[in-house]
């Protein structure tokens, strides 16, 4: 059925979600200004959605249980945001490249495309990333910031420092950021808290067009593992991969992982645009589970091993080797030794 | 009207141009494995399309003229170079967007695409193109190549350098490069040659799409005045441009100079791809007219002042300042001063 009205279902599930308890369809029919019979059509509407929402003929309706991927609450939270305008998908070959295509016929800044699966989800260097339906997030946004081409690489360290930190702030999962791209369980206990050790939990995959004086759009694609078991883990990645829930014991909510992600960004974005890279680096090396450390760096088909010293004005990684000299790398696979 | 077989207008065109006077309808028939009839028809389609072809019942055919941009004779030119897809367009919006396009929907390394007009031509940071019909060469080539994005400025660099050294042989007019992507006349007189000092000729407009680690396409945009006579420039640009034609005061063939800048491209491009950055480097600035100048670049709102001394491994121009500090500048307007 068509959304003639598409704020209206936001409208409901806000009136719904601000009530302490039952609110009449008089009320909600009077507040939006709309017949009691459309707000009857609409409660029915928001329930093939997956709202719980009872109903007493005496008193009203109520908001029992939201679905765990709630678009009109995520719209909600928002507001404030420059993530206005929210594209749902219930299946989509990648976010990331539909997001570019709409980017490309001029869909503004600010927009943002959320899938519950990806048909043909994608990681760095066109890798399959694993995408089931129900369990995880997938989401992409597109950006059109005023910084140079060569500066890109701070639109994915800023990121990941608002995933890792929106993380943080709602789950008990320690995580952290190594580099280039990928959203870790710390491997560093902080606090006693037992976890699988530098397991990855999702990445970022930014995807820029520009030209040699600007980016005309960029768009950051994110895909983090929320609610994956275990035993949804295909063998290829059963030793490397781990979720929120498989770390934290518990199942979470994606919209509220969504909203603080989406939140954070916005935050960091105007870190970025405004105080400029320095304060983003600064909070990267804080989330960073790979400087300080001796790692491993597959460049193609050339490995590199050494100390990830720091990481420069580009988002290149430093890497001071055997011999004492140094390297800068630009793109590679990172791994961690003991 | 349909052409069923793309490279038949080549054959014939080919034919005739390697024949040294008449060749008859029969031998082109025999050779191309088709009826005289459909020689014939054929001849006519190419008439319509500007060729000059002459025949004589006893004698057969003979090509006096060719139009002044020939898709078939720069097709049959370029045969050994990976510029073997050539779209030709008589009117198109940009030749650099529409081929942004192709290149997201998978056309291959190596198409090229020509118009004889641009409706929105495009030069650096969105500004305007003069791209009226029949006087200049308007094209963009899509690459692909497995470069890493911070040196896609390289793209750039080594197409300045193939345009540049085309147009050297092929024209009296003595081109430099002007950073980062204008043709100029030089204003450096080199054996007496009078010019209109400093003026600009065209340019290269650069795109990429790109993740963190590759660039997924480019997009080479070739824009060049060659025919344009002065009446035609309007009057923002009749102080500051040029043409080969308003140069060396003779008009010059647009297909002879395509094929000359494809061939050149082919050149440099597999010098970056298998020398690498050294060597586009070292020829940009022997043709360079910046380097060693003393300019004035404006970037955004701010102006520096200083000797252009070098461009560094990333493409960026080195300015050494008043005070004697070195300035790296990613992009930006050079003026040069007297």
């Amino acid at each position: 059925m068509k959304n003639k009205n598409p704020s209206a279902n936001e409208n409901i599930i806000r009136l719904l979600n601000e009530g302490a308890g039952f609110i009449s369809g008089e009320n909600i029919a009077s507040t939006l200004k709309v017949s009691r019979a459309a707000v009857w059509k609409r409660i029915n509407i928001l329930r093939q959605k997956g709202y719980f929402i009872e109903s007493l003929p005496a008193k009203g309706y109520r908001l029992t249980k939201s679905p765990d991927l709630s678009l009109e609450e995520i719209k909600n939270s928002l507001q404030k945001t420059i993530f206005k305008d929210i594209i749902y998908f219930q299946h989509i070959d990648s976010t990331n490249t539909h997001a570019m295509e709409l980017a490309s016929k001029g869909f503004q800044e600010g927009t943002v495309l959320i899938a519950d699966e990806q048909i043909q989800g994608r990681g760095r260097l066109g890798r399959k990333w694993l995408s089931p339906a129900g369990k995880n997030l997938y989401m992409s946004v597109i950006l059109k910031p005023h910084i140079l081409p060569q500066d890109a690489a701070f639109l994915t360290l800023m990121s990941a420092v608002a995933c890792a930190s929106a993380l943080r702030r709602l789950t008990s999962v320690p995580v952290s950021i190594k580099w280039p791209n990928d959203l870790m369980v710390s491997d560093l206990s902080e606090c006693g808290h037992a976890t699988q050790a530098g397991r990855k939990l999702g990445g970022i995959l930014t995807e820029i067009k520009a030209d040699m004086d600007r980016i005309m759009h960029a768009v950051i694609g994110i895909g983090i593992n929320i609610n994956l078991d275990a035993e949804d883990m295909p063998d290829e990645i059963k030793d490397t991969a781990t979720s929120i829930k498989n770390e934290s014991g518990d199942a979470q909510s994606r919209t509220l992982i969504a909203v603080e992600i989406l939140k954070e960004l916005d935050r960091w974005y105007n870190i970025l645009l405004n105080k400029g890279k320095v304060t983003i680096k600064d909070k990267w090396l804080k989330l960073s589970s790979t400087i300080g450390r001796a790692v491993k760096v597959t460049v193609m088909d050339t490995i590199f091993e050494g100390t990830a010293m720091d990481i420069d004005e580009n988002g290149m990684l430093i890497l001071q080797l055997s011999d004492n000299s140094f390297k800068k790398i630009s793109a590679g696979d990172v791994t961690i030794l003991r």
